[in-house]
């Protein structure tokens, strides 16, 4: 099988775009060879859990899975009865980039609420967390929330902290959906169980595929009630993997020496790189505070037109000419500044 | 990342306590590096479409998806209505090695049927196949058949023709779970197209994790008008992986100069090998015609339980003592001669 | 058994805190004694069947259930695929009073509006009929309607057609949630056919239990794809009941002589009749306007609790002071006069 | 609304062919008249759940719900976690009338045992009761039974007292399918309590439809972790009815003075009149013991076909001529008589 694309490709489109780091390849070949036992009882998969307690805490679990959508659903499951609904912004992607998956599969009902930012305040979780006992009102049982979030900016850890006692306090758990944690903690410059297992939250995903790895996510119980039902939902959710060592072995690669972290800082430095380059433009907005490594940015349509021609991105409001410009561990200085320039010519074209 | 695991360790327990390939593990070096669109808009799933039509005929529709289970589900899904039912061997894997993913996730009930050797005739589909317009009487719409069984057995073109037909007149569909499906071509001798588009199978799953790849299984639509529903279903069932290059250039790899057979036909020999060196001892008795990778064999437990302090495998039955050995593409002659050996000599202990 | 409760006890909170109509448990009676044949298959169902063509036109398929959400859940079960999602008001009874009915039992996912008035137009709807053919997104493939809406408000004839047609142009179906269709057939004056089957409505629900029936609604197919799935469905979801002839022949004694539309007459008119007896309180603001058999008032929280003390009734938003007041087949006009003068009392009270 | 059917047929095809008791229905005009809450909240229902505990102890809950569907389904949910599964005989009403209900609504999967008389027994359940803890394995959770089964059979105290402690052991519940309870209590001459509570049955269903109702069963939590679950579970299943009172009058009248035991031993006895009548008859074999108001026969295909040109009623085994004969509560002796002589004639004819 020989490589059939252009390895130069760039794009700006998503993290998921880009490959895998080569560390994490290098760990598929040292984890080959040889018979281990699949499903997890492999030493890869042993290596891992101790490496997220020491991240995490004694009491947490891991469990790899496959992808975002696999991980969410599960976790959700694992929180709420048969009839719990779960609290999240209208943006989050449960609700807007997993079809229908929470509903059909998971059984889960959504309660969304429109936020400016991506972001859940108790204020907002309050729009929809009432109704608690009553059998007609789907019963709120978990609150989601993105780190980073779908647009692109970062809950802090006082944030977080009051978003889970006031959902202890409502006798609802808090659920992160950590598809771009790392770049969360990278951006935040803080400790991961500082803005995780301290600050209250009861589960989370760990992201792996965007951030350098062929693919797998890990779900974390930090509550420790929660581990329990994990291995049976995953198995139910299809995300058992056989030979999960494979998994775990990029997880551990991607964990070693904290390379998560350095990938991240990178792609966020990129994206601040790209922010820096053309907030200057007067016709275009910036949406949302990039905080992370995702930039959006408002525009003339003409503008966002003439740009897709050169390179993929994609319209988060066609109709208002926003864009989301992502960023990803393997961006590159050169290539940010290729896209900068392209920006600014497409709008002086246009002026 | 070092390795941590013994790489010359080897077992008879499954087909998935094997590694990758070399060539596999080369194909994901070679389709990394530089931005892909994800989720399968990319030259090497375009690449595995087309390559799947060569074999499958020019109707085929190929679904890269990430474990066995999790094809299973969406492939039940696309064939049958919101209350249909899916007629089974007692001993198939959707019904016995899938927890309730099936009817959970699903939404499937199944119809399972006793079998002497895991294999489904059209008198024992019979046995459930009644009922039909009456809405007390779960629906049958769709019959599901291992190939090779669950049991190590494999199912001729003849019958599977024979079966094919005998669902089509009574207005169900036939679904085959090829997870060790190059296992079965390799046996038969046949092409693939033979034995699945032109014997009538609507739909199957193309096994790539037992037979090689680190990860991997593709459902194909050979019956055109079930294409349309697979994105979706493949979606709300967590099935769609953003970075599938990686999923496909394993199976590109496997499918190169029929590597796929190649490495089935040796799993197949050496099951052939292990049969052979085992079947004259007098007190074994082999309980299933070895076709593919497997041998099933009943011993005293004593034996078994001598062998299992050196050997990884299953116990079949605990009661009787029948177990299953199974071999991989990486299991050498040599380990083979050293596990008849140990049989033999735990034999012979045991006298 | 006794009649152990106040027969002379009347509310304003629900037209489901009514009994029945005489002439419905009349035809109880009527429909008792004798060996019929279960689960519809009886001469009372088939002459409901017959009653409901000559309503609905020849090409309508009538299938009594229990209740409201059975009807919901299995009706737009019938109209989408398994990854279908349904638009609706954000008021929707399918959203906010049915648990997580819709999801867990349907495996269907919510898209809700906000709306000033509980009803959709063709430019609220787009706003979440986007994205077809995109499996991230959840797959629009029908939109719900209550007739008259959870805020008593009706549609009318014209405005259900604009909607039906947007509908199909999007290929997707128009489903009417019937459960008060009495109440806005009465309300408007039309023939029920010219509102639903003509105007273009797929599927709809036929509510009894709120119009003076014990208990039952039926499901009416008007495009008729859609009856073969009803009876599979209705199974699945529990809502198929064996000794339906007592529901058919509450239906029959509802329709005989158009006592339907005269029990909803009557409990328009008294609706209206309280609106006209409070419009011209000061502190009082009607909140929606009152087309059918519900008010909608807002008043000092004081006023609303003072009334609490004497009568049970449902409080639309307890920080607004918004309350509904609701109307039945057998509220009489001295209840509504007493209830006036009451309410007259309490705000003279809190000046 | 007049009466169009023979209210002096009968048949001998099922108890819920019948109509209902004439207390049954007059319970159903004294509840009427008035407003009472809806949903549960009222003086019926509130004497209801006070009747069922006099009758299964203090700790016992009681839920109205509209049918036996959505009895099992909601009972089951209520006793499994989102992955568990329910061992059952293979003939269980779960299994083979309830479409797909238990799996597609239920989220269940059923672990069916054939058994020779639709009883199970310690031994017949660890047939399915194995690979707890394992999550490839449906985790069997609870057991099911009927009382009376599915086949006319009783299960004694003793038994289930035996059932009861192997399941708990075994950490599994215990779930009794009361739809004809009834004629089982009738049948053993024990007190309910006997049976259920004092035997360690989890949770049951009281069956009202097939005793003389017109509509309705009982869910009934004897294990009172289960009851908070329950109002949440009838909700999402559709089981929960708005004018509850006409159910809970039925069920008063029907426990009113044991009204419920003397119509199961009325119907009990007609059975028994039956097969004493024909069970002289040499070419005529009894298949099952008649222990409740069922008979279970099997004879030549060319006599059940005569007598189907008279009589309605369900062939068990169209392959064998095994046919099931229902009495109800209504059934006549005179009946009885004469369907004993037609069936005299009907074997005289062949001969």
């Amino acid at each position: 099988m020989h490589t059939i694309h252009d390895t130069q490709s760039f794009s700006f489109a998503s993290d998921n775009y880009a490959g895998m780091h080569p560390r994490v390849l290098a760990a598929l070949a040292a984890a080959n060879q040889g018979h281990l036992s699949a499903y997890g009882e492999d030493v890869y998969t042993q290596a891992l859990q101790q490496k997220m307690q020491t991240l995490f805490g004694e009491s947490a679990h891991c469990f790899p899975v496959f992808n975002g959508t696999g991980a969410n659903v599960t976790a959700l499951q694992a929180m709420l009865p048969r009839w719990g609904a779960v609290i999240c912004a209208e943006t989050a992607h449960i609700n807007c980039d997993e079809g229908i998956a929470p509903e059909y599969a998971g059984g889960v009902k959504l309660l969304p609420v429109p936020t400016p930012d991506g972001k859940l305040t108790p204020g907002l979780i309050d729009q929809q967390a009432w109704g608690f006992g009553v059998p007609h009102r789907a019963q709120p049982g978990a609150v989601y929330i993105s780190q980073t979030t779908e647009l692109g900016t970062c809950y802090s850890v006082a944030e977080i902290k009051v978003l889970a006692d006031h959902c202890h306090q409502l006798g609802m758990m808090l659920y992160m959906d950590g598809a771009r944690l790392a770049n969360a903690v990278a951006a935040l410059s803080v400790d991961v169980k500082t803005m995780t297992t301290d600050a209250g939250v009861d589960m989370l995903s760990f992201g792996g595929t965007k951030n350098g790895m062929m693919l797998g996510e890990c779900v974390l119980t930090l509550n420790p009630s929660l581990a329990q039902a994990m291995p049976y939902l995953r198995k139910i959710n299809s995300q058992l993997g056989s030979k999960m060592r494979f998994i775990s072995a990029q997880f551990l690669a991607l964990l070693e020496a904290d390379l998560w972290l350095e990938l991240a800082r990178h792609s966020n430095a990129m994206a601040q790189k790209l922010y820096t380059g053309i907030q200057a433009i007067p016709e275009l907005t910036i949406t949302q505070l990039p905080q992370a490594n995702a930039v959006f940015a408002q525009m003339p349509l003409s503008v966002a037109a003439q740009l897709h021609q050169q390179y993929h991105f994609y319209d988060w409001n066609q109709h208002t000419g926003e864009v989301r410009w992502m960023t990803s561990f393997d961006t590159t200085e050169a290539q940010v500044e290729a896209f900068v320039k392209d920006i600014q010519a497409a709008f002086a074209a246009a002026r």
